[in-house]
């Protein structure tokens, strides 16, 4: 595995389950293998579980970390081809990831949705130039389309807690007061379609993701018609694809309440986070048993550290 | 010691004060003890010695360090229970601290009073929920009613320092631009309380601090009074608690001056830095061979340390 | 070497040089030097790769680095002797110099000049001023009127690079939006004079440099005659010394084309980064073969490097 930055780059999935699941046993029993490796961590964007998680991952194999919040500390970017770089940005990316790719083993990049731009949105420029010019491996720390480290963490957490071979496991739309992107979504869509679970997607006609994603996957447009029977209800905000970035609907009818749990299979929940108490969920569904949004959060420690230390791997196989 | 969010935690303060003095001996006599262990820290607000000297005291355990500015790169937190998160706080600390709880095992907490709401800061609510919620040890690394950390650096430093076995300290109210909390001036005396030291403090009148921590400390209102024969001259700004959050004189009346060091008995001058120079205090009283603010500073690092062991200790003795 | 503020605080240039070099080779080489010893390093100003290479430089030598952004994340410093601080400066150079000496072996600081006052600007203050308070070694990582590490790294570049003993070397100014200091080229000039290269500045009538710096080094006012059998060009813009910090033209007449390249005998492409692509330089230009300037800030990690062993190493002498 060179880059991870979607699905699509994860040479063998189950293998990389099966490191997640060891290293949950013996976190530490890899601490030298970073040794002398160093890893830059880029964000454009906020962060609480992406930055502190790879962070600590990175700490479990003895990886060197630098964090770099590029707009506070650094230049402004400039990522069209072929600009009179006359205006506010101070750096190109080719210069920006080439140099870092000088500096470091393996770089992460964090780079929301601008929400305005479709077009440009779904052509992830950000990730894809730092992979074409950094000439090192890249991790998706959440991009405009992907957030493959959540999904992978998903995964982990919906293996840890089944109850069953084959779980139902539903994708619910939730309102929320600001436009969010679709990445945590699709990747979870992509992510659950790799599995043979029975995956259902709920949200108001609309809301409809992009056809890449969700082709072959059912949509229920009532949600309580789809919570019946679910094992797991995996709740997130998006804002529209079709008619981009915008919000449809604010009311509370699809927030995630006791009520509508009770149609599930005592279905666990869970949630990306940050998540808005009584307006995603009710505080009732998240500080009941049923709720796993920590262990969830939790195991993005492990997600992370599996794929550290496949690239890594990686990286030493080719170098023999 | 679980935790250390005020002296309260402290279970031996004599041992505390021991560890320390072992320090200053030997600094990196333990730089194992923190191995495959991980401390966060939280700041809420700026910091200079407390970001540094923190970082340090870690450094020299072995204990690894991630420092968040969750302001800057992080999300907004809500702290009420029960609402509905329409608004600017993206997530609940419920969330927050039980995630960082999962990924660190000790979290560091700087959060400033608001000066607005007396009630709301002497509840000491994020400190509290992070205890709460975190399910790991939490240093307080200055809350809106204290400042542990300065405090016991201030014992270190006059136990140091001291000619007498019970000096007479005086802590001495001076004039600043800018309303600030009672934080570091209610720390100090709590700390000082536990000693057998002769404690005056002296201010103008409406700067009374709140009587849970000045009970039993004589308050005088001239400070030349104060003064005579005094060893040690604290001296801090703090808003007023009565009328709170005010500063009801701004004038240099209360500056302390070379002059008035000549009524004490060739004090040590201390301050806990930032300090206003001809504001606060003279140059002439801060550049004198009096002043230990540098020394006094530089054992913020040294209080770490012993408290950073100290909690370690605890949580390997409870593990076994 | 106790500091490294200018060429003026290298005892042994080739010495320096050599260590660079052997750095090349082996980076890991004195991966325990640093072993119980850290270093600070204070941002004023934004940065990259300063940041990065001055961390990735001090890790090979097992240097533990803190960063810290002191205007976001500390206090507001005042530089000037005497003043009453009533204002917005919270904490005197002196106080917070002496205490960040007290907390680091190594403090490394970035402090741009203002561009407004000249004489200001020009007296390096800031640095100065750390030297006096801290009582530790300084290292320079670009101030009002020097960027030595940048020109450190210029010199091992082209020594790796020249295919002549002594090859001509053009400083060539270039336009830009905004006003820049002068400290790139200052710098280049005052290390390039150390070496026995034929040194030429062609710049526009009214961009004169510092005489201090330029005494002794040719002046061309025409950018192709200076071009003509050129080896290396190394291109930079900068503001008016004598109309100071302003932008005297905007025009492309002196941007780097290919064209002007041919004039050239063969010449390397050099640049500090970050550049402003067709406007300091044509795309054509920075995408050829010809263009060094990756390998170039590579090399900033081997000059930061060779520059904090060298540093340690004159600690370690010193204190046996």
């Amino acid at each position: 595995m060179n880059n991870f930055t979607s699905i699509h780059d994860v040479t063998d999935l189950s293998a990389l389950l099966q490191t997640a699941q060891d290293i949950k046993e013996l976190p530490f029993a890899h601490e030298q293998m970073g040794r002398q490796q160093s890893m830059c961590l880029l964000f454009f964007n906020a962060s609480l579980r992406t930055r502190l998680s790879t962070q600590q991952a990175a700490f479990r194999i003895g990886l060197h970390t630098v964090v770099f919040d590029i707009n506070a500390g650094g230049w402004n970017l400039e990522f069209e081809d072929g600009t009179v770089m006359k205006g506010d940005k101070a750096e190109h990316v080719k210069e920006a990831a080439a140099v870092i790719g000088a500096y470091f083993d393996i770089i992460g990049i964090r780079t929301f949705a601008g929400l305005k731009d479709r077009e440009e949105d779904y052509a992830e420029r950000v990730i894809e130039q730092f992979v074409r010019y950094s000439g090192k491996p890249v991790i998706n720390l959440e991009s405009p389309t992907r957030h493959p480290l959540q999904s992978f963490t998903d995964l982990i957490t919906i293996e840890e807690y089944k109850q069953v071979e084959k779980p139902k496991v539903v994708l619910s739309w939730a309102p929320h007061p600001r436009a969010l992107p679709q990445a945590v979504a699709n990747s979870f869509v992509e992510w659950m379609k790799q599995t043979d679970y029975n995956l259902v997607i709920t949200h108001p006609p609309g809301y409809e993701l992009a056809k890449q994603f969700t082709e072959g996957v059912p949509v229920v447009y009532k949600q309580m018609e789809a919570f019946a029977d679910a094992d797991f209800i995996y709740t997130k905000n998006w804002s529209a694809y079709d008619d981009y970035g915008k919000i449809l609907q604010e009311d509370s009818d699809w927030m995630v309440t006791q009520e509508k749990m009770k149609l599930t299979n005592n279905a666990r929940f869970m949630h990306c986070l940050p998540i808005r108490r009584n307006v995603i969920v009710e505080d009732a569904v998240l500080d009941s048993d049923r709720s796993i949004v920590i262990p969830q959060a939790a195991n993005r420690m492990v997600a992370a550290q599996a794929v550290l230390q496949t690239i890594l791997q990686s990286t030493f196989d080719r170098e023999l």
